[in-house]
């Protein structure tokens, strides 16, 4: 249990753009930033302020151009994902530096972006219960499960989810031990008031009124899946 | 269980300092900006960027001078709750805020913040599992839960409790039925990956290693606890 790889100097590069949901990020954060000999770099594509999709708003502390290699790269999801999906400098950038990292990773629907960037096609991966199926459409193995890891690739699924996903990353860098050690630090303990968590356990009604909130953002998402998945075929696969 | 309160234009005030733990206010943040009707502020003494713990960096939306009255005021903790102890402006302000709130309430150890202004004396409170045993020096009736309730007081244990803290809110506020839409939303359905969240179910060297790595925290908030707490016997009780 107590197996500590003494790796030294890690840096984590977490992907900042404007309308992600910001406890996607936020959460892994508070795990990351307690891990011994990490650096933990906010990047994103300029120093402008980056406001969250509900107007919590942040600093960037580098630049895309200027970003050293990450040994993990972690991309955060939220509504700002859609207008990502046909950024192509943005996605260049993903895929250069995805190419370059020892792990990479995703919370909720970042793992879209990692698709579009060409990054998960033949992986089995994870995304919010809420998108699960439009994944799927671009090349991935998509599994319901909260934090998936294959090979290099660690994906988790939606939002809150990005708390055990940071604590299984740490496990795989330094070891159980001081996952276990970040863990009762933050105490996290979890004591949900409802098992309304998964649309599995939610109340039928819960799910539903969810489902039709969410509706014109899943239609958007769908369409432009469709197009950018028609242009795949001709380049990137 | 779909009791929805109809409660309109709630207004919920998040009190940001130097220092503090971010995931103590983004947890409940991600949850309160998705409750109906509801607005969200996030105040500090000035609109300068507020630095976390670690270095993640927010921007305030408004000022103690300008801030409105709260139907709920929340306050974070963090390292940072250590200098707020002895900032008698700081405190009035708490203070005279709670006073009007209909709702006072803390996540990890904002509840020191809330007894040194004179507000948890004579009700059950909770904090981090750390600083229990300090909490109970300033004449709050300490108890060791995720989540306390008493009559308007809602105090969380540790960092992540936050979650859990909001959730309950959103409850109280709306009724279970808006709670759990926001629970399936942020699919918090958590699944750890250690049973290390508590000092009670985390291995023994686990504790031992976190006990002593926070010991000068502990030292430098006990010493501040003793001496505020003189000063209350001959001022606020």
């Amino acid at each position: 249990m107590t197996t500590n790889k003494n790796i030294s100097n890690i840096s984590i590069g977490i992907i900042l753009f404007p309308n992600l949901t910001q406890l996607d990020f936020t959460g892994p954060y508070e795990v990351f930033s307690k891990l011994p000999n990490t650096q933990v770099y906010l990047l994103s594509e300029t120093l402008d302020p980056i406001r969250s999709e509900r107007g919590l708003t942040f600093l960037p502390d580098t630049t895309f151009a200027k970003a050293p290699d990450f040994d993990v790269l972690v991309v955060p999801g939220g509504p700002g994902v859609n207008l990502k999906l046909e950024d192509s400098q943005f996605l260049h950038f993903v895929r250069t530096r995805g190419e370059k990292a020892r792990y990479v990773t995703s919370v909720c629907t970042g793992s879209f972006i990692l698709a579009a960037a060409g990054l998960l096609q033949g992986y089995r991966a994870t995304t919010h219960w809420r998108s699960l199926d439009l994944l799927q459409e671009l090349g991935v193995q998509v599994v319901s499960e909260r934090v998936v890891i294959d090979r290099n690739r660690i994906t988790g699924g939606g939002v809150t989810s990005g708390i055990d996903f940071a604590l299984a990353i740490a496990a795989e860098l330094f070891g159980d031990a001081i996952a276990q050690e970040v863990q009762l630090a933050i105490e996290y303990n979890p004591q949900p008031p409802f098992q309304s968590g998964s649309p599995q356990t939610a109340p039928p009604d819960v799910v539903t009124r969810v489902e039709a909130s969410t509706q014109n953002m899943y239609n958007t998402r769908r369409q432009i899946i469709q197009k950018i998945k028609s242009e795949f075929k001709t380049t990137v696969f």
